[in-house]
């Protein structure tokens, strides 16, 4: 790849990217396993933008990854926290996402990546814990091992760029107060340990002290309080958030948007999900699911705008659930009835039923966020990357904006970016060029 | 409404308007049931574009039928054509889409339209018979009768002009042949009584003929050959078709786009239908259901585009079904199993069960086209209306052109054509002022 | 219906029957309305056992109600209390249940129909509140309040028999304690208004006081305590119950049978539950769910035998959830998932949704209970009625017996009892000469 | 196993029992498969209520395989016919049923058996063919060579008994002609190679004129015509058939009785089926899918019984569609929906979705039928076993007799038989001391 994009440094193409993983459970175990299998040749990273999507919609048009300079998935260098002990192999097994014929010759590779010990807060995750864990005096004495971590990793492994990506557990609900409105209030708080910090948030503030960019892929909390926007842009990192956009709600953001522009009412929406799998056991715990809860609340307003089309959707009704079913482990299910209505108010109903595995959907999420968030810093980009909406549940946009959850408009507003990025660099060198360059 | 657009004459804007539809059946009665209840304030127009979406996304954007001069509700004449002799009525109760309670307070206005004489073929619509049927000794004497009918109905409601929405059945299959690829040819076929042309080319060329917009809500062949394209450049009149996208397959354009945008692989995808009404009877012909299916095959290649992505879509096995099925009545119910794929190609499954109402959701479609279909002749188009294609499940598009399926594609061409002539108008007349002079 | 059973009093067949409802509201006044409309001919008592079942297999088999001295349709007569003042036409609007055009015939009879006051205690049931309520200084001078409603009932209507059948909300789930232990202690409860005696207990301790047999539809505890069953005995009259088997619970108890008949494994069963009437809104609460969810899970138990497979059954998670969701009113819809496993353990789905009418399934068990209590005190039955399980989810049994919850098994127990009767009848008078009479 | 039935020659015990399986394909394969696991103690034969069930509801019930003296899984010897030449192991690894680690330590012992070669005719079966086919001059030579085949594998391999069940193709319908109606008639048409003789029909014909209990597997006519009986009779060997009772069905003969226990009317079933193994690609022909469907259709009959309920069932529309579907691979899946009726006629829906694997269903069955026909044959029985009829889609009965298909009514028949000779063996001997003896 030699695409030169104005004022960037090419030279730094081939650096080697830390892709640092708070939580090495399904999500990130199965990210790290198909990169590394990928790289072998044995697997495809399905499901990634940066990997499969055309920049644009011309016909030989290049991929995201051949368009721009984004890293490549062999100079990924991977690591990450986590409260149990076990190796990414070991993990990976007890996560029982990929089967042991996909994990086999990997094996080495895997057992190789061993965790390192967590920031971790009983009164935050409830219903699981593990011996893999920090102590320390005070809440800012463990953000300053997290920043002692990332350097140690970074200089072990030859990295000269690090990434974050959080795919912990999710958190009890935390309640906004004056502790995390500016940086200097979170700072002292860090140093009075103050119960409203939550470990989450620690490792936000420790990566975004040591300059990496930080991506929170769970519901928690975390860069999206005023401090840690502040101290993002003071330290010119971008940060993005937040959870996931995986199954159920990305079928919703899909849907939503199709009945919206064929103006049918919506009456309700029912959403269960079961899931076996350690995240299932977390969010079992009221104050957990009452993170999550309000994260997959959130999708519809913006695509059933009921103060635009009171007719159709103020009377709406929309529940989520989430149920732990151990029988089905990570291979989450979710079912789906909504209440709709058009002519005359003749109601209708549309039921899905969406088999997925939780992992496998958002293992390409997470590579496509590592590698967008790590362009997007050596753009020069920091604070909040809105136009990452697309794959969250429950967008992070700056101060003044409203979410968008429409999956279509997300995707516009990613592409416009980074075809802004690629259009600058195409005005330098022509895209046939540009696109021969990366054969 | 007192909007000007350039060129539009506006003294027409109160005209009434003859809503001719060929086929007075379910869809037909439930259309003309639901504007008459409209007008009397007793039901709402739920899923009509121009009735409920704004022009654009600004605050206080007015809606399509205040923003543009679409003829009122109030100012459409409704009458149709029939094998049956029942009056709308007795129609409307027959297809059990509505409740005598909605067709109680609109029965006196509902039984004041008998249908006029149908041309019917027992050669193209199998398993349905009726006595109401016109005879001529060629197909051109069956035309001329067509002709007749559409300029008697004019003059005696006292409307100025006219538009036509097919609401008839599925009939059989039709392969283009020479009689079919230019006008001489084809007007020489109807006074050969060619077998190759069928009723809904008969109706098509009539109204053509008559100056009036044809919209085929059926997957039949009609404006969709070279020969009626041309009739309809020569006469300036718009047409559009063909089958109206209502249940299964409105989804369809809206899911696969999704899982496109998320660059999820997709290796089946089996629809099934079951369906009572007189459709059902009619596609249980394998016949007619090899248009139909020709028709709901098509809307997956342009979204799941396998030339551009074949490591997500080249292998994708697509089956549709239509069963007849009595106890349901109208109340068409799809179900759909998606196969899907992600991440090391894991593979994943998603279930679509869609209790719908085949009528409930055409009837809107009906209503935009008509109220397009008549707008777009007013400002002066002719030939293929390709930015209709939003309301279509095998959209016609002008030669050369491919045809867009995703449903938010669709919709941004719908709207381009719309807001081009509303910032026409407003140019004029600012918008602030037209949406004051909309009130 | 001449047929004589032994020791049976024929001249009581043509005695008017009370049929007395705690309440009024869905299910109760859709049972009733169903019976009205059944006695005009206006509509069918489909799902009743004893108006459709023959009592044999025999090929001219007659029905149950005519085979045996059930009271006739023509002979009941219906009343009941609500903590709401609207009568039967108003709550049955209300539950919408029926469409107006059912309830129009019979309007002035079910208007006819005005609640007595209720005995009601919002500890017990939280979500709603009435103002047609009973007061009284004590628990006892409530009961003896009804026990004065059901002797005036009677007079006032002409009837000798009367039958209970409890249709009421689920209330907050009873710990036993020792005042339910005995009788005494019972009654010493009552007069010191011990907050453990729910209403439903005094309704059914006024019920068996007045000699009347009481059946409960709901999952509270009322008759399955030691100190109403001794009442119940000592009184002579029938006792059943509980929580009317109907919709999710009644698949269940058929598939789960089905599996196990196959040497199926089971691993997960995942129910859920969205329904939106005033019974959701009550099961909304916590404590009236648990009554509730105790009742559902029970009924697993019985056929997928654990102890005695413990390779099939023994690691089986069960779930039930029930939502309220306002858009779906009375129609209640549940969702079930199965995980099943098979030869070599390989594992596989069933998933059902039951989009069914909660009032709709219970009305005719209440009927055939309500038929069948009678009887059943009329044959000198008294104490619990294990052989009327076939109609409930969480059947009370014999103190000493174990519940059984296959449907089938609980048919084989109904029927011996009801055909033990046919044949002591028969003996005297042969069936063929019955059937002759029942003509 | 040392129970002693009367007359039953117990010293035969330890015998060699030949399961010989004439289509070797994805359920032949299954089976062998999971036996051969079972005996190395790797795989449970989940399913099969030989090894499973309890022969009776006792506390300390014995299974039927210690109950009664069944030929022991230790003591099988599998062989078989296909038209492909692959051995079990690559035929097991092709059908894509059992996964690689499941199938890796028998890999030997699968590799070991070798098909012997096929009757075939591409008349009856059309969309698959294969080179491993017989030749002679006559249909009665390719009965000899069949012949032949039974008598070497049974030397070769020290069996003293055997017993066939068939796990081929489904063919194309055979209307029943002279030919099928007497044994003469039919050894002459083998003679004459009539048409109307089916492949199925010649290993039929061979087995049992060498004595071996024949199965039927498919819906294929076979030892259900008259000449075939006949010959049962006199060779003295057990028939039973036929098409295995596996995914939908089953859950069908589950179902339809518990709606009918409850008197709930039913409209309307209409069943769709995916499939994407060879059977799928077989019934993609329409000649084969009529066999199928004749046999799929059958089963609500006896269970909704139209004649005795008018009410209830004599408009009921059954549909069933199978639709041969790649992607899903032997993993069959079943939507079916079915419209019910309850109080008032009001409507209910039932769907149900069966994500099942044909083979792995079918599996413990066709080893329940290879034991449970071996013993029947070695207890004297011949002819048509009816009380097998829990195992079978169509149920073969004796003539003058109905098909039972409710699957408990089918349970109690077969149960009734296996305990009439476990009562007669423990007349003699004493359940407590077998039970002992047992283990």
């Amino acid at each position: 790849m030699s695409s030169t994009i104005k004022g960037f440094d090419t030279a730094k193409n081939n650096d080697r990217l830390a892709v640092l993983i708070p939580g090495l459970g399904a999500v990130g175990t199965t990210l790290i396993a198909g990169v590394m299998a990928a790289r072998k040749g044995l697997a495809r990273p399905i499901g990634s933008l940066t990997q499969y999507a055309p920049i644009d919609d011309s016909e030989n048009s290049p991929r995201v990854c051949d368009a721009l300079p984004v890293a490549a998935l062999d100079d990924l260098v991977f690591g990450g926290w986590d409260i149990f002990e076990e190796n990414c192999y070991q993990a990976a097994r007890e996560a029982g996402v990929l089967t042991e014929s996909d994990l086999a010759p990997i094996r080495e590779e895997l057992e190789a990546i061993e965790p390192m010990s967590a920031v971790f807060d009983p009164a935050y995750v409830r219903n699981i814990d593990g011996p893999n864990v920090k102590e320390a005096p005070t809440k800012m004495g463990l953000a300053e091992q997290l920043i002692d971590d990332i350097e140690t990793f970074q200089n072990d492994h030859g990295c000269d760029r690090a990434v974050a990506v959080w795919c912990g557990s999710t958190e009890a609900h935390v309640t906004m107060r004056p502790v995390h409105m500016d940086l200097e209030a979170f700072e002292q708080g860090l140093r009075d340990s103050d119960e409203a910090i939550s470990p989450t948030m620690i490792y936000a503030y420790a990566h975004l002290k040591a300059g990496v960019p930080f991506i929170n892929g769970a519901p928690n909390s975390a860069v999206d309080c005023p401090a840690l926007v502040e101290l993002s842009q003071q330290e010119g990192v971008p940060i993005a958030g937040k959870d996931f956009k995986t199954g159920q709600t990305l079928l919703k953001t899909v849907l939503a948007p199709g009945l919206a522009a064929r103006l049918l009412g919506v009456s309700g929406w029912y959403s269960t999900n079961i899931l076996g799998n350690r995240d299932g056991a977390v969010l079992d715990d009221p104050d957990s699911f009452k993170t999550k809860e309000e994260s997959k609340l959130s999708v519809l307003h913006s695509s059933l705008d009921a103060p635009r089309h009171p007719e159709l959707y103020k009377d709406l009704t929309h529940k989520v659930r989430i149920d732990y079913y151990p029988p089905r482990g990570d291979n989450k299910e979710g079912w789906d009835n909504i209440d709709i209505f058009g002519w005359m108010d003749y109601p209708m109903q549309i039921k899905i039923n969406f088999l997925c595995r939780d992992s496998i959907l958002a293992a390409p999420v997470a590579l496509d966020l590592a590698l967008l968030g790590d362009l997007a810093h050596r753009m020069g980009e920091s604070g909040v990357m809105d136009w990452l909406s697309f794959y969250f549940k429950s967008p992070q946009v700056t101060e003044g904006e409203q979410p968008i959850h429409d999956l279509f408009m997300q995707r516009d507003l990613l592409f416009s970016k980074l075809r802004s990025w690629y259009l600058a660099s195409t005005e330098a060198e022509p895209a046939a060029q540009l696109a021969a360059g990366a054969e």
